[in-house]
C-alpha cells in the first residue's frame, strides 16, 4: 500500500521540496497551505492534492486523513517579518503546530509529525559547533516561536504519546529562495552595488533545500514520544566573502565584492551545526556549495528576477 | 486623577482578590472574564466595571483603554484541567497573554503588564529553595504554558518595549478557592476519611492569596522591558501533615489523619520559594498560614458545601 504523506506549508520553499522529495521516495503526498499555484505546477513538485487552507484542527481533519507522516512546514519562515508582526508569525508558527499536534493526539494516533525548526533557536552560541545539547536562547520573535513549536512537539509526545522529531535547520538555500543572503547578493551584484555589511568574515553553515527535505524524512523514521532531535547542516561553516566571491565570479565581476565592516548587532558572527545526530540516522548532506550557488546564480539570471 | 487598572479573569480566585486590593490601593477596576456574578457581587470585590468576555485583542482594545495597569489573571489555573484538555488550557494561558501582550504594542504603550506565572515553570526542582535563576524544566502542559508565556513577556520586553513584571506563584490558597490541597482535605476529613496520599512529609510553600495579590501590585511598580521576575512564596515551607492535621484539628478530629505511604510519581516531594526579589521590591508575606488554615476551615464548614 502506497505510503501517504501530509506536508503543511506546500507552497513554501522548504514545503515544496519536501513534498517533491517524499513523492520520489514512493509516498502519495496531500498539500495544505496557502500560495496560489496550477494544477500543473503542484504536481511537478509531486503534490496529488492541493488545498489551499489555512492549518487548522478542521483543515487537518478534513484533508489529512489516512496520512502516515505529517511534515508540518507551514511558518513564516522570516526573522523580519517576526518583527514586524509578531502576533501573525506566532499564528503561523505556533498556533499551526498546537493544531498538528491536536490533531495527531485527537484523530491521528500513530501518525508522525516532523517539526522544522531553525538555528534560531540557539541565539548567539557561543562556540561551534553548535550541538542540539546546548542551549536554548532564542533572540528574534522567529526564534522564540520556533523554541515554543519544539516545547509543544516535546509536550504532546511525554503526555499525549505524539511521535514527533524535530530539525533544526541551519541557512537552507537552493533555487526559488527569493529572499536572503543568496537573492541579495545576486541583486546587488547584477546592479552593480558590491558593497555589502559586515566583514566578510563571518560564517553560516548552509544545507541545500534537497539535503534538508531528505533529512526530514530520516527524521520521520526516528519520530518517537521522545521527540528526537537534529540540527540540520552540513557540518562545514563557509564565509559570507566566499559566497559573495562565488556569485560575482559567475556574473563576470572581476574585482570581487567589498565590506563595510560594520558589523550589524545582534547578528551572531558564526554559525556551524554539530550534525552528530542526524548523521547517526542515516542521513549524508549531498551537494557541495559551489556547485549549488553556481546553479543558484544561474537561476538568477536566467528567470528569477 | 484616578489610576485604572484592568484585570483578565476577574472572576477567578486571583483576579477577584487582586481586584479587591487594587481597588483598597485606589485603583480603578475594570475587570473581563468569563464567569456568572451579579453587580452587587462584583462590585463588593471592588470592580467598577465587569465585562463578559474572552481575552482578545479585540475586547482589550474595546474595554481596556486608558488603564495603567493590566494584571492578567486570566487563566485555567489547573493542572488537572490541563492534561485532559491541553488545547484549551493553552488557548486561555498563552493565546489570551500574546492578546494582552499586542495590546500594549499597539494600543496602550506605557500601559504595564503584570504576568502571574507558577512555580510549575521549575519541575522537579533539585535544590530548595527555588531561586528565579534557577533551570525551568516545566512537566505538564500546564507549566509548559506559564513558561511560554513567560517568554512572550521577555520578547515583547525586549523588541516591543511593553512593561512586564512576572510573579511565579506558589502554593496559593485562602476563602472561595474550591480545590485544591485544603479544599479535598476538608471534605474528606468532614466525610470522615482522613486517608492521604504521600507520606504526609512533603511540603508546599503556602501563600495567601491575599499576599499574592499585594505583590503583583508591588510587580506592577517594578514592571519594565527587562521584564524583573520573583518568586511568589512565604519563603518557608510547610508540610501536608501540618495543614491536613490543622483542618482536622478545626473539624474536632482528635486522632489525626493517616497517610498511605503512596507516593504519587511526578508529585516534587518539597517546594521551597526563594523571595529575595519579592522581599527587595519592598513586599513582604503578612499572613500567618496557620491562622489562615482556621479561617479557610470555618468557612468551609460554614458555607462553601
Amino acid at each position: 500500500m502506497t505510503k501517504r504523506a501530509l506536508v503543511t506549508g506546500g507552497y513554501g520553499f522548504l514545503g515544496r521540496y519536501t513534498a517533491r522529495a517524499l513523492a520520489v521516495a514512493g509516498f502519495e503526498v496531500t498539500a495544505i497551505g496557502h500560495g496560489s499555484w496550477g494544477r500543473n505546477e503542484w504536481r511537478n513538485w509531486g503534490i496529488t492534492d492541493w488545498h489551499l487552507a489555512d492549518v487548522t484542527l478542521d483543515t487537518l481533519v478534513t484533508y489529512g486523513r489516512e496520512s502516515d507522516l505529517v511534515f508540518h512546514c507551514a511558518g513564516s519562515g522570516s526573522v523580519p517579518f517576526s518583527m514586524t508582526h509578531p502576533a501573525q508569525d506566532f499564528e503561523r508558527s505556533v498556533t499551526t503546530t498546537l493544531a498538528v499536534l491536536e490533531y495527531v493526539r485527537l484523530y491521528a494516533t500513530g501518525t508522525r509529525v516532523v517539526f522544522p525548526s531553525s538555528a534560531s533557536v540557539y541565539g548567539l552560541a557561543e562556540r561551534m559547533p553548535i550541538s542540539v545539547q546546548d542551549r536554548l536562547a532564542p533572540i528574534s520573535p522567529y526564534g522564540v516561536h520556533k523554541r515554543i513549536g519544539e516545547d509543544l512537539c516535546r509536550l504532546y509526545g511525554k503526555h499525549f504519546g505524539d511521535a514527533c522529531a524535530i530539525v533544526r535547520l541551519f541557512s537552507v538555500y537552493g533555487v526559488g529562495l527569493r529572499k536572503q543572503l543568496l537573492w541579495d547578493a545576486c541583486g546587488k551584484i547584477l546592479n552593480g552595488d558590491a558593497t555589502f555589511a559586515g566583514t566578510g568574515r563571518e560564517t553560516r553553515d548552509f544545507i541545500h533545500v534537497e539535503d534538508a527535505a531528505e533529512l526530514l524524512i530520516h527524521a520521520a523514521r526516528k519520530a518517537s514520544v521522545d521527540c528526537p532531535t537534529a540540527n540540520g547542516g552540513s557540518g562545514t561553516r563557509v564565509s559570507i566573502a566566499e559566497i559573495a566571491n562565488e556569485i560575482a565570479l559567475q556574473f563576470g565581476r572581476k574585482e570581487g565584492v567589498v565590506f563595510s565592516g560594520i558589523v550589524r548587532q545582534g547578528d551572531p558572527l558564526h554559525y556551524q551545526a554539530d550534525i552528530t545526530e542526524a548523521l547517526a540516522w542515516g542521513w549524508i548532506p549531498k551537494r557541495c556549495w559551489r556547485d549549488e550557488v553556481r546553479a543558484y546564480a544561474r537561476w538568477y539570471r536566467g528567470s528569477a528576477q
